[in-house]
This record gives C-alpha cells, sequence and structure tokens, in this order.
C-alpha cells in the first residue's frame, strides 16, 4: 500500500472482522435485503477490508449503499433473471440490484458452464456497484479456473486528447490458481488510480498526485497537489492508465473502453447508454485450467513464476518486489488475527447508523 | 502516429501494397513455406503497413523471420495439432512455426467453437513470433464476434520496483464490431511502447522518450534522451504501462504476468519457462455477440459510443479525440490507394533479398 494511503495513527481504531462483518450484514438486513445476501454482500466488503483495499471495503462504500437503499435507487429484493443464454454464456438482468449480490451469482453460472465446456462467460445490465472486483474472480480460483471480472460505470477518465470525462475507470480483475504461493489477483481501475481512493484520499488529508486527473482544459496535471475540488462536480477527470500519451494513455483509455464493451455494451445493445454516469455493468468469465493443461502442473509452474517475479533484484530505494495479490494476502493473513483498522470516522458512521437502525452496536 | 515514429521524408520510398504482398509471399516460399500458409503469412504482416503500424510490418519482422527459417530457429512446415480440448476451449502445439500462422488457425477455432457454444478459446504453445496481434482479434470480428488476442515472450518489461527484465511487453488486442463506424480495434503492449519500436526508432534516429525505460539500476528513466545501447543487450528493460508506481506501473506489469499466464502458463504448464527470453506463446478468444444479445442492437450502440468518443471536445494542442483503431483504419483507406511508404534501407533488404533468393524484384 502506498504510504499516502495509510490512516493517520491518531484516527485509526481497530475492528475485529467477525464483527464488523456482523453488524455490517445487520445493516443490510434492515435496508430490505435477505439474510443470505445480506451475508453474501457483506462478504464481498469483508475481503476488500481484509486485504487492505480500505478503497472497496466498507469504509468508502457502506454508507453510500444504504442511502442508495433508503431512496430506492438499489432494488432491496432484485429479481434478476437470465434473459439471453447460450450454452457458454448467458446474459443477466439485474433488476437494479446491488452488484455485490447479483455479480456473484453471475459468476456461478460461469462458473457452471466453465465446469461442463471449458469455459463461461456472463454480461450483466441494469446492475449497480460491485465493491470490489477481485472478490469475483477469486471465486473461480476456488475450482481451479482463471477468474475474470470487469465493471463499467460513471464518467470519470477523460479521453487522450479529450477535456471532457466520458469512460469509467473500468476496473479489470484477472485471478489465477496457485499451489504453495498466494493467488496471483490483479485488481485494477484502467484509469491511473481507482475513483474510490480519491474518497479515501480527501478522508485522510492526502495530497493529489501528478499523473492523476487533468486540468479543466483536459491537459494532464503532470505536477499533483492540486485541491479535491478540483476533480469532484462537473470536472471530475481522472486520466487513463499512461496520464499522457508520450506514456501510453492511449493504452488505459482503449483498455477503460474495452471494458464498457464487454460490460454495458454487449449485455445491453442499444438500451445501454454508453456514455451516461449512471449506466452500471459487469462481466465475467471462467476459464477452467483443466480444460486447457493439467492442473498441478499449472500451478506449480505458477508458483515458479510468482517466485521468481519475487526473486527480482530490487531497484534502489525498495525492499522487495511484489506480484498482484501478495501484499494483499499478507494484509489478509495480519487483518484476520489482529483487526481491521478503521478510520474513527468511519466507526462513528456505524455507531450512529446502528442507534437509527436498532441495532446493538459492539464493534468497539 | 506520434511524429517521432515517422520516417524522415527523404528516406521514404512508397510501394504498393499488392506488389508488397506478392513479394513477400514469394520470400515466404523460398523459405520452405507452403504457398498457402505463405498468403496467410504476408496477409499478417500487410494488414500491419497498410494499417500504418509499421512496428508489426514488413520493415521490422520479415527480415527476422527469414533469419529465424535459415537458421532453422522456425519450422517452415510445423505439424501443429491440438493437445487437449474441451468444448469450448483448446490448447495447441505450433510445432515451433511462425505465429503469423499458427495464430491464425487457433483462431479459427476458436470462432467455430464460438459459433456453437457462444465463446471459444484456445492456447497455444511452442510458438513464434505472431506480428500484430490486432490481426487476429480482427478475424472474429468478421464473424460478428468479440476478438481477443494475446502473446507473450521475451524479457523487456522490468517489474515495478524491480532491477531486472522479466516480463515480455506482452501484447493484448481486443476487437469489436461495428454498424457504420470503423472497427474498435485495441491493439497495445503492456510496456508504455511495444519493444519493435525500439527498432524503428533506432533506424529513424528519434531520440529516447521519458518514461520508456528504466535505468541499469532499475529506476525508471523519466527524464529520456538515452542512447539505444541504453536499452538494449543485457540491460534491455522497458517500464511497464504506467513507468512509475505513483503513475500506477504495478497495473501493466499486472496485465504484463497475466497475459505470460494465459497464452504460456495455461498452455504449456511446468513446460513453460515462465521467464525465460525465448519462450513465445500465444491466447485468443472469440465471443460471438449474438450469443449475448441482439447484433444489430449491439452494433448501433457500438456506433453510438465510438461517435461519442470522437465528439469530445478536445484539450488544448489537439484537433480531435479518436478511439483505438480509427487512425489505423484511416491509414489504411489512404494506403490501400496511395501506396505504403518504407524506409529505403528496407526496400533496398527487399533487393537483396530477392537477389540472393532468385525472386523478381519488382517493388519499384
Amino acid at each position: 500500500m502506498l504510504d499516502y494511503f495509510k490512516i493517520p495513527k491518531k484516527d485509526v481504531v481497530v475492528v475485529q472482522a467477525e464483527k464488523l462483518r456482523r453488524t455490517t450484514e445487520k445493516i443490510f438486513e434492515k435496508c430490505g435485503v435477505s439474510k443470505e445476501e445480506a451475508q453474501l454482500g457483506a462478504d464481498v466488503l469483508l475481503y476488500a477490508d481484509l486485504k487492505g483495499i480500505e478503497t472497496h471495503g466498507v469504509s468508502n462504500l457502506l454508507r453510500s449503499y444504504v442511502d442508495w437503499y433508503n431512496s430506492r435507487r438499489l432494488n432491496p429484493k432484485p429479481k434478476w433473471k437470465v434473459v439471453r443464454e447460450s450454452p457458454a454464456t448467458a446474459t443477466i438482468d439485474g433488476d437494479n440490484g446491488l452488484g455485490l449480490m447479483t455479480v456473484a451469482h453471475a459468476m456461478n453460472i460461469a462458473i457452471a458452464k466453465a465446469e461442463k465446456l471449458g469455459m463461461g462467460a456472463v454480461s450483466i445490465r441494469n446492475s449497480q456497484h460491485c465493491g470490489a472486483v477481485g472478490y469475483f474472480a477469486m471465486m473461480a480460483v476456488e475450482h481451479d479456473m482463471i477468474g475474470w471480472c470487469m465493471t463499467a460505470g460513471g464518467n470519470a477518465m477523460v479521453p487522450t486528447f479529450g477535456s471532457e470525462p466520458k469512460v469509467g475507470t473500468n476496473p479489470i480483475s484477472i485471478a489465477v490458481p496457485t499451489n504453495k504461493k498466494p493467488p496471483f489477483i490483479f485488481d485494477a481501475a484502467m484509469t491511473t488510480i481507482a475513483g474510490n481512493k480519491m474518497g479515501l484520499l480527501e478522508r485522510i488529508g492526502a495530497p493529489m498526485q501528478p499523473g492523476w486527473v487533468a486540468h479543466d482544459d483536459g491537459s494532464p496535471d503532470m505536477d499533483g497537489g492540486g485541491k479535491f475540488d478540483f476533480f469532484l462536480g462537473n470536472q471530475r477527470m481522472q486520466l487513463p492508465l499512461g496520464s499522457t500519451r508520450d506514456l501510453g494513455s492511449q493504452k488505459g483509455y482503449g483498455l477503460g473502453v474495452a471494458v464498457d464493451v464487454l460490460c454495458g455494451i454487449l449485455s445491453n445493445g442499444s438500451g445501454f447508454a454508453s456514455l451516461a454516469g449512471e449506466r452500471r455493468a459487469h462481466f465475467v468469465a471462467a476459464y477452467k485450467v483443466d480444460a486447457f493443461n493439467d492442473v498441478d502442473e499449472f500451478k506449480t509452474s505458477m508458483d515458479e513464476m510468482l517466485q521468481g517475479l519475487e526473486d527480482t533484484k530490487p531497484a534502489p530505494g525498495y525492499e522487495r518486489v511484489l506480484y498482484a495479490g501478495l501484499e494483499e494476502y499478507e494484509e489478509e493473513q495480519k487483518r484476520k488475527s489482529e483487526g481491521i483498522p478503521l478510520h474513527k470516522e468511519v466507526v462513528e458512521w456505524y455507531k450512529g447508523t446502528c442507534e437509527e437502525m436498532k441495532i446493538e452496536f459492539n464493534l468497539i
């Protein structure tokens, strides 16, 4: 984790994961979500909190979800359904339910198809925010499959050479099974940083970094230090991964557009307002390793590769070379035993919400 | 195309595409390749030359291919075969043939599976260079499918925080059918620039740009201006897309590793020396649009989205906003009628090679 994402020590309250999970489940239930779905939703959020992905855990997301349930932007009891299907694929209408749950159901369908046919993919429309896409990719890993998950939504990314935000941050996750090493879990927005990191940064008072956003006229801000009102509101323009054309921003932009295609246009056709901020759609795929190769050989080779990457001699100023998912795995081990550090503001929010909803508050 | 990739006017020789195609086919045949396969190989190279992707056309690639056929590094008559198969997937052993041809055959298999089941994917091992991955992704587009192609090989990319090259440039292509607009064709290395661009830059005497390579100790060179011996040889260290950790280089690095997994480890298991420079493997997938949604609605929506991106108000200093594949499409229209501008050195090479191989030279 980069230092500027760390919560200042004086603001940290450590909370046990299981208490946080149960309280989160109860809050979902009070929003009208069934017990089973509430457990699933809390599991997706806790996945992020345990791994140190604060941007996609309870702190940054749960209060929005509660607001959205209250305002009926979110359907607490969605009747999601498969609206089109082929042997290896399906399209789901999410009936405006929270993506945390709907994408998990979609991935179960993809996994079942991959189990039979070698691979499966599902595109999901009329959905809402789905949290950390890595969670759903990891569902496939538990079945010895390579999992993919993408999500499209919002207008945050300014196209290369452009001066208006048109594409979402549109994260991609790819998770791969291993033998002894922690699994490879790539999970990243196609902007230089995830949109939710902005909220986190604001809360902890971190400075804006170079290469993250565009100035009002669209030109990349390569100096940093800007204020947060610089990117909020009408001109919320995050730069694509690559930041400038010379550094390859057309690649982050192009991948972002591809995510919109696979999630939104594939599931929705002309019903999908591809450049409208309110859209939210997802795509999952599962590739069964055994369909391509021997599973044990594959996993052994993965271990070797990941170890080889870790063994790379570090550049000056760095202690070691990581691979995607490694640091989060280590954090997870730590947080499972020591608890999850939350910003005191978040704990206050839980306290107030529990009071309002008449839930027993026992986080601290 | 960035200006520093343009061939200086005094060095340009314009050649008609069909003459270049026929001469290239004959050269492949003289290397021992069958007539049909030679036509396919030339078609893949001409695809790049027509679209202005000089790095992956005849100029940069054909002479290496000829050398490799001569030295038997390449098998001119590979007996490639499907070594493992499931209904929706296959694994191919390429028998060390040139990827230009083998990946096309693999994509045909993926397309046939997608036609039946909604999607298909093929992982290819024991192969060699495959040229522009966009060619193979576009094969699926002709069948109203979304096409993917990736290729893994070489040690060019230095992992984030590392000081040794471990991963390939590992390009990804995603091509998507449209109605009236030129198709969306994303085709990009997961390093800030493609490895082959280095050769091109050297030939045309362009300067090294900031954010492209690492210094000998692994620290990102964010100043540029370096000499070409700086990145050739043992320390050929290209930076992942994102260049530095603060700009998101862990994302280019992670995607690069994922490409190695899908191409190499998936097809080869422990037989795949994942971090060895000499490996070369590929992955293709086809998603049938009709399996997910109405094809006409999908294409109409694609047109709308791409037009919406083009209509983005440009940032100061830019005339217009592009999308992946647009500029290359326009260049293709121009080059089909006006011819392909080659560096005079390349034409000289053709002349010499034709003489040696006893092929009639009629390019100019």
